[in-house]
């Protein structure tokens, strides 16, 4: 039979990654090329007795139908802690619960994109992102990162000739390159934005992150009814359990929470429940500085293997937190054929291919710093050094 | 700040259904107004058995991020279940797990409508699928349920004249009616759909609580290129972990998947792992068969309250399963009326109104009879007496 499927399905973006996914998960890989966190920082036993109080004495409301909006108690927590610790002035109201940040993406596409929109994005932009807003059809406009930030010009230039209904960014050890906005780019962003029509998405994965403990200031503090912040339990507790959140202005929420309720009535029950068991009966702030410690010391390794191992010419961001950094190639040798020729030596990248709207990504590669332990960077970033040295 | 939302937002119908639970949620007021299962029905203490074996078990994987496809073991349990129950060919290739029927709504709709397309539904038709298809823009084309399934003639016309991406229909125990397609009419809608372009999407939330414990012969075995059929755990295990799933040929179940992963990358694995633990610890024919009771108890006793205690002009639909009917008024009667003056009275009940495409709807209600227990239902019924004796 011959399908008829709607014209968007032909927007959305070649899934190589599935393939590179297929390819890379040889026995005997070590893989830089996902974005898993550490399995060994979650809290399985505190976990399972989260959910053992939960089943018993809740177990019955929290296996049956609940709101859109999510569970009250968790909403409370999210809002309490970012009126602690980011001095957001925020309210449970203004929280919707989401299967992960990935769900944020597509619902805000779904509330702000039509077809022909514009759209602006860092460039490289996160993949999962282009992704979801690809299925909405808009056009693209990409703003160069630098160490510090998005291109200011640039920038500018985006809002001011082509007032996309949405800028996407990720402030806070960006992913695919690890880098993190500077207090100065997140105003000149928020003043720049300030009087357009544009809606800035904060996604704020890695914000808990940071190696030196110190939250940044996001920019939804310099114009708050401009902007939404995206957040997930997915880098920070267990991203199994699917649970993120969105908080952003009334206007906002309420067509969020329409385009929840018809996208799938609610977000799972019984591990928001959960979640916020554990969450009210565990020291998160000790918790996330014990990630962030590890996910620090991975980074520095690799930054110094990266430094003393690879070819000249390999250069490479230094992340601030979060569990990405990016490795420019050197001249002529290209991200595909490190892929496959690392594939082949026991070591997985991610070529940086798929964060490009316009093309771009050929010289450069994502690495993962969180999924694997020390001896296994070292071993991986000794493979990877082979596979450099034969293709410069 | 005046927010540039995407023009579908105006198309999503207007959302008096909160407020209608608002209303109704009131403390004291029997509601028949939700679609709840008996949380009597769930099995809290297994479920919680079958997590605590999880967590000791697979914690560590089944917290991590997992495939867009689904849990294989789940997957190959609701393929064997096809097997074995309906005799269809399924293969756990041919599923893809998604965060319980409404998710496959969405997705469905998003990989098959293009704004202004022809999509076919039943009239009455599932709100929820109202809902979720408007955000891509269709233009509806209703076909009205007889008491055996669909007009024929109308359905016939439909397909030929309009040429719908999809049509949608629930041929067991549909919401909002209760009504069972017979086997002829079965039959005939798959014949008149072969060689059409159109794939027909069996939603099939309700075939396993038949109160005769008879399994129906879905469309999907006449023509099984052309159906896709979406499934649930919500109604026969519990909702609150939201878990359904589509089993659809390989062409529709690759965009399906791609749209999957650009909606939330997968649904939670926690409770995939938990639920097939469950499945497969537990008699689920047994479990079946004990919620299909009751709920056939409780059809039969809202049945006989309504021919007893109702005034002359107000029938009924007779469930064969399931865990709604719909009652027509007598003329004059308005169904908001009834909401209203029923929400003094302590009793709710759904207004018709939501459930039709094309105006229609105000002169039926809609009942629902697996949330409430014996006694609420015969004291709910005389409350709706007094508002319907009131108001004729």
């Amino acid at each position: 039979m011959n399908y008829r499927f709607a014209g968007r399905m032909k927007r959305v973006p070649e899934s190589f990654l599935g393939e590179l996914f297929r390819v890379s998960a040889v026995p005997g890989v070590i893989s830089f090329a996902g974005g898993l966190p550490a399995s060994d920082c979650i809290d399985v036993d505190g976990i399972a007795e989260a959910a053992r109080q939960v089943f018993a004495e809740e177990g019955r409301t929290a296996l049956q139908y609940s709101t859109t909006d999510g569970y009250l108690p968790l909403r409370e927590f999210i809002a309490d802690r970012y009126r602690r610790r980011l001095g957001l002035p925020a309210t449970a109201d203004e929280i919707q619960i989401v299967n992960g940040s990935q769900q944020s993406l597509d619902l805000a596409a779904k509330i702000f994109i039509d077809p022909g929109d514009a759209v602006g994005m860092e460039r490289p932009g996160y993949l999962g992102a282009i992704e979801a807003f690809s299925f909405y059809e808009p056009v693209f406009h990409a703003v160069p990162l630098e160490e510090d930030g998005p291109d200011l010009a640039v920038f500018e230039s985006v809002i001011r000739d082509h007032a996309p209904g949405l800028f996407y960014g990720i402030p806070n050890s960006q992913n695919p390159s690890g880098t993190t906005y500077s207090d100065r780019k997140r105003r000149a962003v928020a003043e720049i934005l300030e009087g357009s029509e544009t809606v800035f998405y904060e996604d704020d994965a890695f914000g808990e992150l940071f190696f030196d403990g110190r939250p940044r200031v996001p920019v939804k503090r310099y114009i708050p009814e401009q902007t939404l912040i995206s957040g997930s339990f997915s880098k920070i507790i267990a991203p199994g359990m699917r649970i993120g959140w969105i908080y952003a202005p009334a206007p906002i929420l309420r067509e969020f929470n329409l385009a929840k309720q018809a996208a799938d009535l609610h977000s799972n029950l019984l591990c928001q429940a959960i979640l916020n068991r554990y969450l009210r009966t565990h020291d998160l702030d000790g918790h996330v500085r014990r990630v962030a410690a590890v996910y620090g010391e991975h980074c520095r390794l690799m930054c110094d293997l990266l430094d003393d191992l690879m070819p000249a010419g390999m250069t490479h961001t230094r992340p601030e937190g979060g569990i990405f950094l990016t490795a420019a190639l050197p001249r002529g040798v290209s991200s595909m054929e490190v892929f496959h020729d690392g594939v082949r030596e026991g070591v997985a990248v991610l070529p940086g291919v798929p964060f490009y709207v316009d093309g771009g990504g050929k010289e450069t590669i994502r690495l993962n710093f969180s999924a694997v332990g020390a001896e296994e960077i070292v071993e991986g970033m000794h493979r990877l050094a082979r596979v450099m040295h034969r293709l410069v």
